[in-house]
């Protein structure tokens, strides 16, 4: 085990961090043992990059891994490095926040798959020289997993006190309190499923379809010619970023506002401001993601399937487990709505397992668990303040 | 007004119709009497193909006209002569059905901007002898409807029996029902509102931005080229085709089932049955449909708002009409739920006009206006026996 990077495409920007949010501690581990994939091949070497905030305590029991979602990275906390922006979690991870970095140490990886310096497709493969590109194994959420809970094994902490995400980092939250059972005192599954519905696979394979439709795709093989797809990305993400708004948000937002007009222009402008913040979102999109890694990683959702392997009965997938959930849904998330936040309490119930179960009202839909949602926050912070008494660990 | 059709891409096709469905009479009219648009600018001259099923009374009271949607198309209840298939309200319309073609004298154009067979962006400017592409004017729905109504007065009809029609078919029954108040005896608008949400026009603003970003669309000149944009007009359709189904119907039609394979292949293949379907859906529509046509009518949809030259109050849209309404919605319908056709309801009860609402309890998603829908079919046959008794006409 080295503490080298893996050259990715997106690696030379890793590091330029703006200390604005909470200067976090970045890193990125080689691990050269191979990493045992659940298509059955093998992945070696292969780069973890992550970021920590705060301090490990003595006994290594104050840790919380936060998941991130599809096109997320490590920045949870921090101004990120590509888009200048503030930290994906900032309202939630910091100082005296909900998830406080003065008690505890945060980590989050970049996810397996993912284009922020974690291995992925765009990475170099080494038996090549060349980027993988198609040649990259398909992964699972699964396969992410394992992955961080190598990291995990090299920072040395045997049980994290909590495993945190929305979306998809809530299926490898998921994944964590079932494959690493006695790894998490807790988890926090938030706006997810236990499996990825018919409807969402048909989102993701439009998406893809927009990318592999894109001529300079090249069958995935574009970093070795120097494009980029990126008319077919955009489209792609114009289309999952509708899912994640609800259509009140969309209403309250946009309405029919025209965008800097007084009138229609009877043309395909964009005469609507919805139409122009869509067009916004799919551009800058494609400047800080590998669309390659988008492929991927949807793909890894898409065979999302928690109770699959145990004769489809996703109560077994938890039997014997020991940590404390805490499921969150909210009212207006249409992608992955509360009912399928309850099929999760209800096959936890199953086997007695300790869960809370909390469903926020907000008419902001899927991205709630992202924006500033006062109830949701009180929820993470009474629900994080109970397992820490329960740890031993200082009260807040 | 000649009889003469305006060449079009697709005219060719129009009239080898396998008359296996109800045996339509198909015609043409190419009208030189300019249409003036709602952009401001005229278009002249312009043809509308239209079948007709079932025979006009001699006092021209029984003639029932039907709107179609986005990609509908004249072939209501006949088999397609493109695809081969049923007509697409086969079920509705024919000898004894609910729209009762021994009875009725049923009328269906090809919108104007459409491809088969009215004037649209495929068909031949005349002042350039090429096909228009994005030389078309930018048109609405109520110049689709104007148009139209230059057939009905060219058919000498003054008041049809009835305006109906789903989706776009409702938007254009609407306009009907303002633009033309007394020629309409009675309007169903059928799984529609009164003005197209935001969440609507980005899924269309997606659709569009995916057939742009073809490069076979060259800027709408692609018939010049001779190429077809089909990569991005297929993904487009894909999209679309998302938001026609409800999440019951795509779980209940394709769960998360895999297609001819017993396991995932940890591939981009299109494992999942809806995956597959998806796919099917988009590459058959582009071989029936032109990709400027759809940039056009999805247009026309975006800038529909019936309220909008009423100084915002829809009722005063409504304001004066005699027209009997019948308005239903499906419960299931997400792109047009109930409480926008129940605005419609209200508006009309605000200028105190005669209005039925009925909501068909369905898991079919918007698509249930085209489908098996019993309560749908029911509500039908008596809303149109009721008025044709007060209209004076035979009882069934």
């Amino acid at each position: 085990m080295t503490y080298q990077t893996t050259p990715s495409t997106y690696d030379h920007i890793v590091g330029d961090i703006d200390s604005d949010g909470v200067t976090p501690t970045t890193g990125s581990v080689d691990f050269t043992e191979a990493l045992e994939l659940d298509n059955g091949s093998k992945l070696s070497p292969f780069t973890i990059a992550y970021n920590t905030y705060g301090t490990l305590n003595a006994d290594k029991s104050n840790a919380i891994l936060v998941c991130h979602a599809l096109t997320g990275d490590q920045h949870v906390a921090n101004r990120h490095p590509l888009t200048g922006k503030e930290g994906w979690w900032s309202m939630l991870v910091g100082p005296g926040k909900p998830i406080d970095t003065d008690r505890f140490f945060v980590i989050c990886t970049n996810i397996l798959g993912s284009c922020l310096g974690s291995t992925g497709p765009a990475s170099i493969n080494p038996e090549t020289g060349s980027p993988y590109g198609l040649s990259f194994p398909v992964i699972t959420i699964g396969d992410m997993v394992n992955a961080q809970a190598r990291l995990i094994d090299h920072l040395g902490i045997d049980q994290l006190f909590s495993v945190m995400g929305g979306s998809m980092g809530g299926m490898q939250v998921l994944e964590w309190a079932v494959r690493h059972k006695d790894r998490a005192f807790s988890v926090v599954p938030i706006a997810t499923a236990a499996w990825h519905s018919s409807q969402n696979i048909a989102f993701h394979e439009v998406g893809r379809q927009a990318v592999m439709a894109d001529p300079n795709w090249m069958r995935g093989d574009y970093l070795n010619h120097g494009v980029v797809p990126r008319n077919g990305l955009a489209v792609a993400r114009m289309a999952a970023h509708i899912t994640y708004l609800s259509e009140d948000a969309l209403h309250e937002k946009f309405g029919r506002n025209l965008q800097n007009r007084s009138d229609m222009t009877f043309s395909f402008d964009a005469d609507f401001q919805v139409e122009s913040y869509l067009r916004h979102q799919g551009s800058t999109f494609v400047d800080r993601f590998d669309a390659n890694s988008y492929l991927y990683i949807t793909r890894a959702m898409d065979y999302f399937d928690l109770g699959a392997e145990h004769g489809d009965i996703l109560a077994e997938a938890f039997r014997g487990t020991q940590s404390r959930f805490c499921i969150v849904s909210f009212t207006s998330d249409w992608l992955y709505p509360t009912r399928e936040s309850r099929e999760i309490v209800q096959a936890l119930n199953a086997v007695a397992a300790n869960v809370s179960f909390v469903e926020i009202d907000s008419n902001a839909g899927h991205d709630a668990f992202l924006l500033d949602e006062p109830k949701f926050f009180e929820t993470m912070t009474g629900f994080i303040n109970s397992c820490a008494q329960q740890r031993g660990l200082p009260a807040a």
